[in-house]
């Protein structure tokens, strides 16, 4: 059982780790931090997360988790999971990172503890997604100039600013490496009027923006006579919070380094 | 039995009629034809169209079917359409008008027959994209000023040249105007790069282009909590002249005047 | 504005049904009913709901709630809405019933307060599932004995103890009337094996069980040619609590009677 | 450019073969065998296939092609294929077998011949569903025993008599496998009723049957979160008729031996 601490576990991504640490038959609730200072240190994690008393108090300093944790899970900010990352390199913790937004700088630094921490750094944790770029490689390496049309259709809700989505892109790029293709030439980001028939190269992406849509994906490999269709599906940030429970598993024996959801999933080349 | 004679009976779409009524329990072939002095004049329609000898001879000429035809189905060209309305309203027979292209002063032309003719004249025959577009006039009127955002999405093979479908913005057009708003003015037809959030009134378009895929087209409905789609796969011509024959029967018993398929399914308001 | 209390308020439903008022431009929070002898009574019930205090504190008896509301909105159990009915044709309110079980004596009951009580009674009030049983009338009637094939497909989570889902069965009913079939008769549950080609008549069913899909339901319209899908994607229970609102607002101004959501959606026959 | 013949060039198959061939820019036609004594013996394919003269008349005996083909393509009936086989073997021909229905016997006749012919064996030629499956298998590893839950939903066309599909049951094989699970233990076919929650290691089939689908396929793995779609949709036989051209390209210059579509693609273990 792998004994799993969450960082900013008042937050609604913390409140859906521990259920996710709480389901999972693999691993076991060790801790939950809070901001220092916050009034709901003391208070029970599993009660902040509602699923009754599981008898961890939320803390609101790493140091008292210092002897009772293998792993943080921290889907924090980049200041506050740089420092917790020198907390681990000091008391031979392991981490798993799903704070997003980080700069170039903050990035180097986070490599910096590559050698001395065990850490899996994902923006995406989603299991599925990552499975989907793995499949997509095979798929578009399989198909390769075989007459396959490629398009990407992603549908998000009503408030998401960016089209199309940060996932959509990298799925592209993966299509497009596998095939020798560079995006920034072959994406096809809008079609409208008279704009011709689709040349044999493009990679098409078509937006939907509606509702309460947590985030679908599917890219089509088209030729006369069939279609295959990769599809991910979102429904809840319980995604996330699943992968980021299966690499804190996974990491919990792994030597200093820092790894990937390819590496975790065991999809690495 | 409806007593039906196919116009331009060798090329695709005539072939396909052919197959059309052969399937029909309530239709019968009783003509096809060809263009004057065509080689295929006196050919079986049957062997014609691949389904076997059925005892029909083609005729380059329409004046040898003025006996034994009820309901002319004509998918040709405009001024052959034209010329075959005026030998209906000579001899008393009935048409059914898929023919597409043609200017304004054709359709007036066209429309003067309109106490002489009884006819079904639709630029898509498609029973099932007539009956989608009644489909969406229902949902768009109860689903109202209620917080459903509208998006529109159609997949067609790699040679289309334009985008959106005429299809896909005839449905928009259909739903806008069930909810007084002007597809001109709320129709979206590209999200690239920090478009922002999605406007309440919008209705969306997104466009795939891939394979060999005949005609997707959906529409979807989405709020917090649920979605509605209705969608329209086509998978070959057959669907539009399995429309044409349905028009034929219906307008078989009809007095003179144009009808399109709103009338022929019975949906018109 | 309307004037909506919810009962049971301190339920999985009652804070759905608050969060659904509160984005409801046309109607406002009066109250909020909790058990007898609750210690949630006196808590203010957008802090219940997770939505910030508005400024409503829950109580535990209707009687507090005489002046001051309009509509109840009543997803508890059979005994408890009964008694809610009695308190509304007292003291002059109107109901909104999504509360499901009950006893065919139960519904005796319920609608003896027709004469008394402006109330919707509907087992599901989800606006999509509703409306999407009147599509599913207008194109059984338009496709009718044209030799379309009809299926139903529905999608649940793992843990659903019961196939096909009662909604699948109604909108299998709804198609089966409209065509003058009867499902008893017609409903094919199973294919498997050697099952022979499918029949004319027979309305297919198919069922998938994953994950924790919400509820997904596609009614296929399929001919040589073409296929309509009629699809209503569930994401959450506030699909529900919408429903519930748009009834009530609807009933505020109604005469006494029992209505259902066709009535609300304005689709009745 | 690999030179190819087409057995069985007048069928329904053989035709399309040679639109396949005609499309693909490393294959040319070089014969094409009709039944001996057979009238459509001197026609030439091209028009034979509705595309017009390509100058290469159909003949009605091996013989005649000894000199100048490489590879034959077969989707002919077991007895023809054996002895084609035995032709290839006895002039250094190299073959692609798309025959179905062999006896165990047969299959073992034809295996004999794997050290004198090179030859690809598939009872399914499409590229996509043979990717389909090398997808699954990389899926059904990485998601492993993690609690996603595995459904196969597929649909066809009104006539056909089996369910589920064999391609359906092969791809519950592939996930069954990669899990160390038994599809006849774990396979679930049915469930009408009140059949109880799902269990977690069980692999649910849905089988839909409408109108003219040709095939499709999706296999699903779903968790609390999300969901993994992967599916293929055949629109015509050209599917087969292009995996067959790629698998006689690949042939072309590979030592004797019997190998599949897995091979061919490059995506054997």
């Amino acid at each position: 059982m792998t004994r799993i601490a969450i960082v900013g576990v008042a937050g609604r991504m913390g409140r859906t780790l521990v259920n996710a640490v709480e389901q999972d038959a693999g691993a076991t609730l060790a801790g939950g931090v809070v901001e220092p200072g916050s009034s709901l240190a003391g208070v029970d994690i599993g009660e902040l997360a509602g699923i009754g008393k599981k008898g961890v108090a939320a803390v609101d300093s790493l140091e008292a988790l210092a002897d009772d944790v293998e792993v943080l899970i921290d889907f924090t900010a980049p200041k506050v999971t740089l420092s917790n990352l020198a907390f681990c390199a000091e008391h031979g913790k392991r981490m798993v990172i799903g704070t997003t937004g980080m700069s170039d700088d903050e990035i180097a630094e986070l490599d910096g503890f590559r050698n001395r921490v065990p850490m899996v750094f994902a923006p995406n944790m989603s299991v599925g997604v990552n499975l989907t770029l793995k499949l997509l490689q095979t798929a578009a390496k399989a198909l390769g100039d075989e007459g396959y049309d490629i398009e990407v259709i992603e549908s998000h809700h009503r408030h998401k600013v960016d089209a199309p989505s940060g996932t959509a892109l990298k799925m592209g790029e993966v299509v497009a490496e596998s095939l020798g293709r560079n995006l920034k030439e072959h994406g096809v980001f809008e079609r409208v009027g008279q704009c011709g028939p689709r040349s044999d190269k493009e990679i098409g992406f078509a937006t939907v923006r509606a509702g309460d849509i947590v985030g679908e994906h599917t890219v089509m490999f088209a030729t006369e006579g069939e279609r295959i269709e990769i599809t991910h599906k979102a429904s809840s940030r319980m995604t996330f919070a699943k992968g980021a429970v299966r690499a804190a598993r996974w990491v919990a024996d792994k030597d200093s380094g820092r790894y990937d959801m390819q590496d975790v999933l065991g999809l690495g080349d």
